[in-house]
C-alpha cells in the first residue's frame, strides 16, 4: 500500500508538540539544577499554576517552588507519557511524572517520592509555545525507607545545581 | 558541514512513529482515566493482546482488564523508552514502563507496582495506526508496603477516573 | 491566528533529535536484551564513557559493563526525559532514566534501582548521529527489598536476553 501523503498542517502540528515538550523537558531540568531564569520562561508572564497545595502566578509559584526546593539536596523530575493535543494557538499537555525528593535532613517530609500527572493549557503567543495555565495532579506520595537509601560511591559522578553540572560541560569540548 | 536534504520517506516515518507513540499514551490514559472507548480505540477490531496470565480478543481484554481495574482505587501507567521501527503498514513499537495500583484494601495482591514492556506489532489500516498485536511482558513485580505510603494531604488536587479529571478542563477554559 | 511557516532547518532539527533520541533508546535495549553490537553501533569508534567509576573508551566500557550485566539475571532501563540540543553536526542530549537491576544472588549490592542522568555529545559523522561523549550521572541509589519483591507468577511472559525475548517476535508474524 502507498504511504499517505504529507499535509503541511501534520508537520506543523509535529513542530508544535515537539516545541512544547521541550518546554515541559526544559522545566524539569529547571528545577532540578534550579535554573531560576529556565523555569520562568517555560511561562507566559500572566500564567497560573496550581501545584498542590498552591495556586498563584508564575512569579508566585516561583517564589514558592524555590523555598522548598532549597531544602532539598537533590530532586530528580523523571517524566514519561508526554500527550500533547494542539488546536490552533491552544494546546492540552497531559505529562506523567515521578519526582524523587532527598532532603538535607532524614525529616521524612523531606525524602518524598511523589507519582503525578502535569495537566497544562499551552498557548502560542508572538510564535512562542509556554504554559499559560498549569494544573499539577498527584497520583501518590511514598516516603523512602532511609535504610534502604545507599550513599553514591566517592567518585561517582553525582548531579549538582550549578554550573559544574555535567550538562553543562557537553558542548563546550572539541 | 551540510545538513543532510530531506527525504519525504523521512518526514513520513517521523509522523508514522509519532501516531503510534500517540497510541500507546492514549491506551494509558484510557486505562487511567478508565475510558473504555479510548482503550478500545487503540486497537483494530480484530487485535489480539497476551498481557501476563490473559490471552484474548480485543474485547476480551476490555472485559477482563476491566475487572481488574475496578479492584483498584487508581493505577498510573508511567511509561518511558517508546522505540517504535515501522516498515511499510506494519510497524514494531515497544515501551518500556511502571503501574502503580493502589488497591480498594490492604490486599497486598492489589498494592502492587510492575515494571513491564508492551511489545507491539501496530499495523495502519485505512490510513491510521492501531495495535494488531499486544505481548505485555512483565520484568518485575514488587509489593508496596503500606507504612511507607503517605496519604495525599487534603487540597491537593487528585487524579479521577471521570469527568472530574484536571484533563478535561484544560480546553474549556479560555 | 495563522500558524507559523515551516522552515526546512526546523524539520531537520526534528529529524536530528529523532535520531539521536531513538540511539539513546536503541542503547537502553542493547544494554538490556544484552546486545553487543546494538551497544556497540550507539558510539563512534572513538568515544568515551564515564560511567560510575568507570572511565574508558568504547571498547572498554563494553568489556566492563558486560561482565557487570552477567551478574543479574536481568535490567531494566527505563528512560523518560530526551532534551536534545542540535548545533550543526554536534549535540547535547540528556537523558533521565531509573535502572533497575535484580542479582543472580540475594546479594544486596546486586539489587539495586538507581536513578541517573546520561549527559551525552552526539556528534554527526557521515550522516550518522552516534554518541561521541557520555557522562553517565548518578542521582541516587537504592537496595531494593528482597521482601518486597514478588515472584513473577508462572505463565506470565518476562524479558529475556536472547533470541526468545517477545521483540523479535513482533514483526515474524503475518
Amino acid at each position: 500500500m502507498e504511504a499517505p501523503a504529507i499535509a503541511p498542517a501534520e508537520l506543523r502540528a509535529l513542530l508544535d508538540k515537539q516545541a512544547i515538550s521541550e518546554v515541559v523537558l526544559r522545566y524539569c531540568r529547571g528545577i532540578d539544577r534550579m535554573d531560576r531564569e529556565l523555569v520562568r520562561s517555560c511561562y507566559h508572564p500572566d500564567a497560573s499554576d496550581s501545584h498542590g497545595s498552591f495556586e498563584g502566578s508564575r512569579e508566585e509559584f516561583l517564589a514558592w517552588v524555590w523555598r522548598l526546593l532549597e531544602r532539598y539536596e537533590s530532586s530528580m523530575h523523571l517524566v514519561g507519557n508526554l500527550l500533547v493535543e494542539p488546536v490552533g494557538d491552544v494546546a492540552r499537555a497531559e505529562t506523567y511524572g515521578i519526582a524523587f525528593h532527598r532532603g538535607r535532613s532524614e525529616d521524612p517530609r523531606l525524602n518524598l517520592v511523589t507519582g503525578f500527572r502535569y495537566v497544562d493549557r499551552f498557548e502560542r503567543r508572538a510564535g512562542e509555545w509556554r504554559i499559560a495555565r498549569r494544573v499539577a495532579v498527584t497520583e501518590w506520595v511514598r516516603q523512602d525507607d532511609p535504610a534502604r537509601r545507599w550513599p553514591i560511591p566517592a567518585g561517582m559522578r553525582r548531579g549538582a545545581r550549578d554550573a559544574s553540572d555535567a550538562i553543562y560541560e557537553v558542548l563546550s569540548h572539541s
